[in-house]
């Protein structure tokens, strides 16, 4: 017996669950080396579909090309010695170039640390970002750059989780990111449910019946997350929804969440941001909601940048005591400091090239042609989820992913049981080992009980694939029906 | 009243302590700004000195070329579509385009999620570089590719601390990301003290007593963290050193964290990895071994290569329980994967040019000079602070450091004491307003009860800031004698 066993390890990771790559992302990474290996055996397919995460570049998505010309540049600024062969050479424009040094006056180099908190001259550029998207002024010391919104949302339930008994408002379904860190701080999700009859939308008799429930059972909530655009669900909130969220926030004294990462991933509907609906409720009503607390999130990884693995981000704090501040300072402080590439990704896109600029035919050609191609992907595979028996799905709304209804026959519900598996999770793996696609099973974001979903992000290109879904759940419902 | 407030967060985080990026850090952030502005005043110096971290590109370091080239490839994929203008017009050599040509291969996109363990390619690479180095062969799927080495020593002490009733011995003086991150999981650190007299060697009887001392109060020690070479001593360990670590931790069944950041920062002694140590005690004396388990640390931010920026590390456990790395695998799964780039970083720390190769020449001379550059500053500084009154230092041996006791007039420590410090804060805080030069307290490294230190870098080029830490100090002699 090793000392370091399974029975001893910190229970709360144990108890920590995260589907987005569990077991099935895991099977399907098997399949995948097995298919380069040249050993498909008997695979009744011949290529892996990674459709569980959104990683827009594993499949189609190209960069942006100034992002990457000018992080070219950061990574061998030397390339600045010889305007001349990336001008006519290569051609780079002169803002590509200009941005470059830009940048490499604000960090230095990209090998050096930052801040903790990340470089001063981004975090202008993102308070000046969200200052032109929103209409009211942000301070770059309430903004904290960060490894992807991940790492945000870990500093920030870290600071909030005071106890067991710390409650947080999470809505079902969620991108498990925020009950498995709840889990692993040991503290209390708190889930309130979002209304799939009205398109994912909240509903604030749900949210108020959870929050009653938590604290008649003793639990101290103190926040509430709401992701917007929805994850997995793609649902843009409504101003009224916003609004609702926040009395009720400014009520109970909860710190707002908000997760808007998918922010230009909306098709249906408007991004409103929590500050700015924060901003108009103070400036209707002065006096009423200045003392609520609001922390939003935004990412490189999502929208049009698809820049996941450089690992960018950001979070703006409002509101938020400046003593609690300092204890995130030094809470991320312990981990030195965000990439600094993805440092710099953050600065291009809050800050992309604008009209006039060299580069800015091309950066608006390929991000809206991006745009284009995600919303063609996703109403081809919501068409033929709308023909499949038994699927139901709303209209792709937004975000990465469609997150239909499966009703599952008896037959089905009754074998998984015996296999000891979520009847999703049984499906989802069916799908994997017929068609190589893997998706991630409802349960791992969590829904209403006696209901199944499973979650595809739309960014494989082509139909193929969509075709072997349909293929393989035909099949299934004639085994099971 | 905020509802999120000094009082009611996280109190674990509140009791951690991380000195390197604390108050005189940020004391020092805006002594900097103060002079980029302008606005100098009174202050009596003209530069600020970041003397108190091991970043070595904020200062003098040029990163080596041939890692920036393939970065910039890997950034800028297109551009291997102009072979001839890289190597004709911007000399990259053939081994700059194939090496990017096969990391792209490996990694897809750089701004493509990874496995969040990494990519395995790399890994096979790591694995390889663990064999050469040893003689004894590694296994990439017990390789972890990690956002820095302290993402790492997050993970691995997330994992281990169960309770707060688990304790981890760790040496003292000690880098404080160790004693940070156990207060912040509730835990218990388990100091063992360093012997400053041998060279701040491991003392056998100290950990000895130590945990003995630890285990008599009811801590459940599980784990011994080494850092070897040394921070902040830039000690290395001897071969009987090591062994006796490992035979410790056989005996007592605690996993052995080493963390071997500094492994190329030698100057005297050589480095042995606890690896090497470890199979050597196993082939020596079969079996009676076998159940150790360690995990080794590794990263791109020191060494020569000094990529502090681009967060890349790696760490690889041997004989870890499968069941447990499982549930580690889970646990860096919630925050994705290691930013890209930085993991293509440590490929080519591991696999840097060979002899014979293009890039080679280059490669060695720029490495070469590092090495050279850290050693006679190293022994610049050794040798002020040897001039220094009541300042003794051991010759340079290795890191990034030298860590210094001071003996403080009772003058000093009075005036400390009234104004609620630790002697040695006190005086590196005058340091500071003094010189512009900021380094860190031994006091948040630990050290002895009645001896003070300091921390400083070597990384600052020139001799200039050496004469204004020599002229403080004999003032503040001066006046506190």
């Amino acid at each position: 017996m090793k000392s370091l066993n399974i029975d001893n390890i910190n229970p709360h990771i144990r108890a920590a669950k995260y589907a987005v790559r569990g077991e099935l992302a895991v099977k399907s990474e098997e399949y995948r080396a097995q298919l380069e290996r040249g050993e498909r055996g008997n695979l009744p397919f011949d290529t892996v579909i990674a459709a569980n995460i959104g990683n827009p570049q594993q499949l189609d998505q190209k960069p942006i090309t100034f992002f990457r010309q000018v992080a070219s540049i950061l990574e061998n600024p030397i390339l600045l010695e010889h305007k001349d062969v990336l001008l006519n050479a290569l051609g780079y424009k002169e803002d590509v170039i200009a941005r470059a040094e830009k940048l490499l006056k604000a960090v230095g180099s990209v090998g050096a640390y930052s801040q903790s908190q990340g470089s001063p001259a981004i975090r202008e550029e993102v308070a000046k970002f969200i200052e032109r998207r929103d209409g009211y002024p942000a301070d770059p010391k309430n903004i904290f750059l960060s490894n992807g919104a991940s790492a945000g949302v870990n500093a920030l339930l870290n600071i909030i989780c005071a106890s067991p008994n710390t409650g947080v408002l999470i809505p079902i379904p969620q991108y498990p990111l925020y009950t498995a860190t709840l889990a692993v701080l040991n503290a209390t999700a708190v889930p309130y449910y979002l209304d799939e009859a009205q398109g994912w939308g909240t509903s604030f008799a749900d949210i108020k019946a959870s929050y009653e429930k938590a604290v008649a059972n003793g639990t101290d909530v103190r926040a509430i997350v709401v992701i917007n655009p929805g994850n997995p669900t793609g649902a843009t909130l409504s101003a009224a929804d916003i609004r609702s969220v926040i009395e009720f926030a400014a009520e109970k004294k909860l710190v707002v969440m908000a997760d808007e990462v998918y922010q230009t991933n909306v098709f249906t509907g408007e991004f409103i941001s929590f500050k700015k609906g924060l901003r108009d409720l103070q400036k209707e009503q002065p006096g009423k909601f200045d003392d609520v607390e609001l922390a939003s999130l935004h990412s490189v990884s999502k929208g049009m940048v698809g820049e996941c693995g450089h690992r960018g981000g950001y979070y703006e704090m409002v509101g938020i005591d400046e003593k609690v501040q300092a204890e995130i300072y030094k809470y991320v402080s312990i981990q030195l400091c965000p990439p600094v590439v993805g440092q710099c990704i953050v600065e291009m896109m809050v800050n992309p090239p604008k009209e006039g600029e060299p580069s800015f035919p091309l950066y608006k050609q390929e991000y809206d042609g991006i745009y284009k191609a995600l919303h063609e992907r996703a109403t081809a595979l919501y068409q033929a989820f709308t023909k499949m028996e038994g699927v139901e799905c709303g209209e792709p709304a937004g975000s990465m992913y469609l997150f239909p209804t499966i009703k599952l026959p008896a037959k089905a519900i009754e074998q998984a049981k015996n296999e000891g598996r979520q009847p999703d999770e049984f499906y989802a793996l069916r799908m994997l080992d017929a068609t190589g696609i893997c998706t991630v099973p409802g349960s791992g974001f969590g829904q209403r009980e006696g209901t199944w979903h499973f979650r595809t992000t739309f960014l494989a290109p082509g139909t193929e694939w969509v075709g072997r879904i349909v293929d393989f759940h035909k099949k299934f419902m004639d085994e099971f029906r």
